[in-house]
């Protein structure tokens, strides 16, 4: 065991995901958990599926607790992080599964989390071209929202190649643990059980400017997107669909062959073969991303298809992946290929 | 009670939501119940939640079960209802929830179904212009896709008000209803539980040329449409989000009040209050579509949201409305406006 | 419409359950809709499946609101009725969906609730024995507990014909929906989601006494029951499967004539052909009940399994039922038979 | 990697679970894996959810196949077993997750399994007393059918402690997985989704007799058993709610101290903590039972309950437990004790 990792916000569902994951990782321990009002409370109480850790009692987040590990994983509401990292070093890495440093752009970052801009950090995004890089050896990772992995996943190749036009719409259905595990009237089960429905709509939500950001950084103009989440009645998953128009004389063999290309090599994005669409149901507690690409030549369109579990590499072992790369293991270590069936 | 009516297709669910439907309806009296290889089991085999007719028998689906009624639903297997249809006299009316006689386009048509044309019938969806008044007296008509209930219900009123542009992306969350009882390895309960899985992208969905269709006879030119449906852990509900790009000059104010014009007297179409979004649990076992509809002026698009019930109004609902307009009843006779929730 | 009847606890999963149902009911209409903190907002805001009701705004949970009704249906948490039942008038119909007047021994209330026992109404259980004619003509009506119903009608006729010993096991699985609408940790769509987790057990559960008092009427000595209520990922239904040692020399035939006999005539309770088992998805938004019962004689037991679902006859759809006789109308007056399925 | 295994059975539920969990076993590699009517089709066709297993084709279930390694997994349809048992070698640990091999009783086994009976290999479920030692180095392992786990687990501690009369009662709602892969109509998902539905009732189920072999091994006379399956709509996981009358003079004490004593050594079975009840969710895809006990006094019984993952702790997981033991490694090597959660 290389390294010693803090966990904080140990009782939500982010939180809890790390913690499976690092269960299974042979170079990081597991060190402190923490927690908000949960603190004195034992973390099996808020995670009765991680036995292993049936003695651990939650610690409050604040530094005394943070304080003496090689690594921390924040998973707090927005607008915490930033107190917190500053007085945790900068020799120790810091991993946000949160929001506060994704953003580049301070009026995109007030207009959707309305919280003054905490900066930007190296972006845990390794297979968004020139992101790896940045994080080898990084000590601050800011992890990406699940839907704009997803999206970006999808769309990044197409963009990149000069295929589409920037002129994108992304439909990301979503299960429930998404939302988080605060109690509210909408979420219960007698609710969303039976329910598709969208929210966010028009451009309203807060993973917006960060799948714009993240396509306009690979596309050679200004981005436009129509992003729409649904929530979909299962706890787990993001299938997000995509379209673009494609540039005039974009043939089909040319879209496949870029998808080919971004994905050959990397070890948890996977091209489908062709015909095969990817399911939410390939990925449950999976660190990968299933894509699946096509031409729609009545539509004058691409369709891309990505899906993944939104806490895993939507969130959590998006987080481990992008630590090993700032730790020097390789990638891979200690991340679940196979998913969980049916 | 005014009219009998024999039920085609009377084991399976579109068939199983017209019997349902027809208890309730105080004009229509239940006459022969017929299935293909079901005939001469007991319809409560099938369909066990129809209590009210556990003594019905499954005659077999042929003229001479069928004749003899004011009127037939037939809900079959595509290719199946014109040779019915034409034995049973010009006097009858005859409701085809199947796909035989929407498409006004051969070629269309050969493309997706594969099997030669069988003709035109009026289209059963009173809401879309110009075809009530075609509905009333019709002793033929052929009741709409129900992704395509959906998708044109979301999109005309935009279209038709010159508010956007022909360039159409609609992606269609839907339960497992749609597929019908047939039971196909990727469709049991272990794989769509937890599963959400696009199918026929890229525009090869059999409804994709409906939908073109419907809009292009609103629109003032060529109708492109990229076409997604995915499927979600849930029986009934179809949730499409739909979009398209502004034309020039086009308001958020002239989008509402296109909106607001088409469905204001509507019976079962309901414009939510600005800031609501539609979801498939309002709609439950009711004959409503539900619509919501936004401009994103980053994204320079409309986006349009309807949900429904794909078996009431997207099937068996949208069918008794239609023939209640062709038997010259009240629209809403026998037509739940309440659903069922949670 | 000769009644007029008001709805208390109108938001919540109850309230709106009676409302769904007195939509279609030809002699009740609809007067004043209730609430306690939702009371001022607009009902559709709580109940968005009621379109018809779309202008109805919720008045307070006070006297005021609901005198000069001739029927008053409470909804309510309880503790709440007696008070509000005193002020009504002898001559109202008060018919109480929740626990307050059902048990007749103040010790066994006030173990169970711990609140001080208000009294005993005439109880909404028309199937059993002599319950019905004390319906008649009354004023008052307690709603049984939608346990109680589906465990009472899966027990009763082995009890009373001295069958069985009264040596009870019930396993009552039920959807999310009878937990209510408050937002709890536990009941959010994540956690109920892929989770069976039983609640009460060993005896706790507040319709354990209700069970036994109705089990304890019809056999002939005490009643022992063990009851475990399990929850399960659905919004409605629930299933009783449910124990009893044969008494020496029953056969298989008396047991079956005994269900046979008790339900013959009951417009609700269905008694299943032999090999046919029930589910709760033949009674989805339905009044009924529907019963299986066989004999384990490895085992020694009458196992007797009854599906319904809990909002509609387990809850309002009783309480209309019972309205309907003390009213002196048809018993089935406006409640469905059919089920929504799938 | 100390040892090399087949798969036999690996485009099912079970065999792809075992594949599962194979592939994060640090002693095991994976070799053949075979099909019947699959062989020749890339495994990932039917198992999209493994992908290091990508390149893997299926070769057909026959001895040409499965010779060669030091173990094989059978996850057959039963009736197979023996004759590939047969000729495979008695130096190679064979594995069978089917029933061909559980029961000693050949009358049993032919009254439930309607074929001859082809005798008893030692048991795969080592938590049961005297099962442990017999399995240490041998080659021929039966595992446990998933509700025997689930009933024999909840239930041995208090009949191995005479604390409980032998005349017992088991509920234990299920997930769908148990069912398998084939498409049958009453398993699709329309119908299974918001259904709870009971199978097997009265004593038909074939782990029937399984458990009461179990348990009457631990008693000190003959077992009664009430058994009754019920299918809910989730899909994995089985909670078993269990009583039996309490024998006099039994506290609540005794109970709780067998149980704890039953499993205060045991890896894999974790008795909760007073007043915390399992769900099914605290043990998705993890190699764990969890238990819970309570004394009903006014029932005079004993509550308890136990909740597994089917295809884990139920299936794929118990086979590799016990395969470990047979092999002699540490019996917990390669088996996860946290689970997926949400």
């Amino acid at each position: 065991m290389g390294h010693n990792a803090a966990v904080a916000g140990a009782s939500g569902y982010a939180g809890g995901e790390v913690l499976r994951l690092l269960l299974d990782h042979p170079e990081i321990e597991i060190g402190a958990v923490t927690a908000a009002r949960n603190a004195g409370t034992p973390l099996i109480r808020h995670q009765p599926h991680l036995l292993p850790l049936a003695d651990r009692i939650l610690a409050p987040t604040d530094v005394a607790s943070l304080r003496g590990h090689d690594l921390v994983f924040l998973a707090l509401p927005h607008g915490q992080s930033a107190a917190i990292a500053e007085q945790l070093g900068d020799d120790v890495l810091v991993v946000d599964c949160g929001a506060d440093f994704r953003l580049e752009d301070a009026a995109a970052w007030e207009r959707f989390y309305d919280t003054p801009h905490a900066g930007t950090w190296p972006y845990g995004l390794p297979e968004l071209p020139g992101r790896r890089e940045r994080l080898a050896g990084a000590r601050r990772v800011a992890v990406p929202g699940c839907h704009v992995t997803a999206a970006t996943l999808a769309l990044f190749p197409g963009l990149a190649g000069r295929l589409v036009e920037p002129d994108l719409t992304v439909v990301a259905v979503t299960g429930t643990s998404g939302a988080g595990k605060a109690a509210k009237p909408n979420l219960i089960g007698s609710e969303v059980m039976g329910a598709l429905t969208p929210y966010g709509v028009g451009g309203a939500h807060r993973h917006n400017p960060e799948i714009v950001q993240n396509l306009t950084a690979v596309a050679d103009g200004p981005v436009k997107l129509s992003f729409t989440p649904v929530l979909a009645p299962l706890p787990r998953g993001i299938l997000a669909t995509c379209t673009a128009p494609l540039r005039p004389g974009t043939t089909a063999e040319q879209v496949r062959a870029a998808y080919e290309a971004a994905y050959a090599d990397e070890p948890f994005v996977h091209l489908l073969p062709e015909g095969t669409w990817p399911s939410t149901a390939m990925t449950l507690a999976a660190n990968t991303t299933l894509v699946q690409v096509t031409v729609d030549p009545d539509a004058g369109r691409m369709v891309a298809v990505a899906a993944l579990d939104n806490l895993t590499k939507g969130t959590a072992g998006g987080a481990v992946q992008s630590a090993n790369i700032a730790l020097g293991l390789p990638e891979t270590t200690g991340l679940p290929l196979a998913a969980v069936a049916p």
